[in-house]
């Protein structure tokens, strides 16, 4: 294992030039994977512009761009589950980003642990292997 | 836990018209996540139309749609360096795809065992800690 300090805040990494329209300005996202950094399980994808990255990066809480609200969401601030990032990757394009977070109470809205909650089996049948952590209806009221 | 089965061939799921433009066709991507079935490495992101998916769940092996090519990617087609389908998730709103795979080779085309070989810092340096296990000229040629 090597360690090489490759480059000093190259503003062109993450790249969000390559990123998707936002649709309500000229923001341009990035989907951004959050990983529990304890379990490795995949919690979430959510998306990013650039001010949501530089907010989560300079405060450490996991901050996204809601495409539905067209505005910043800081993940947790209606329902308490916060994501604390632990460590923050990019992708060989740079446009992708991959937070290792600690995650407060459930990731998912629904009040799973992951958002990934649904298998769809090679038959095309979908199943839920798992029970909801929270009921959402006490989280979002 | 619960074994819910919840539905069939519910051709809503995943829900590609909450896509994003493929930029060359009518049809709508969504973006697909590859975790390493065994470690839960994050090895990359890539996109699947509805074409890729049923490619991939009909046989087992992951199959995309490129974004810059625009066409279908059968991942490993020129690296040798495939992925099989162990689990297919998809998430609370069906607009995102989580692959569990076993991974052939290296996942990321500069030859890392994952395209997330890049940490940023908190102040916003980049670094590499790892090595690659293979050469890209020696796949790519």
């Amino acid at each position: 294992m090597t360690n090489n300090l490759m480059t000093t805040n190259d503003s062109s990494i993450p790249n969000f030039d390559a990123g998707v329209s936002s649709g309500v300005s000229d923001d341009r996202l990035l989907p951004a994977i959050a990983q529990d950094a304890t379990s490795g399980r995949v919690l979430m994808l959510a998306w990013m512009n650039r001010e949501a990255w530089e907010e989560t990066r300079q405060t450490g809480r996991a901050v996204y761009f809601s495409r539905s609200r067209g505005k910043l969401w800081r993940k947790g601030e209606t329902s308490g589950h916060q994501q604390i990032v632990r460590q923050m990757q990019v992708d060989c394009d740079a446009d992708t980003i991959l937070l290792h977070v600690e995650q407060t109470g459930a990731a998912c809205h629904e009040g799973y642990a992951s958002c990934f909650f649904r298998d769809v089996r090679s038959d095309g049948e979908i199943e839920i292997r798992e029970t909801r952590l929270v009921d959402p209806a006490d989280v979002y009221r």
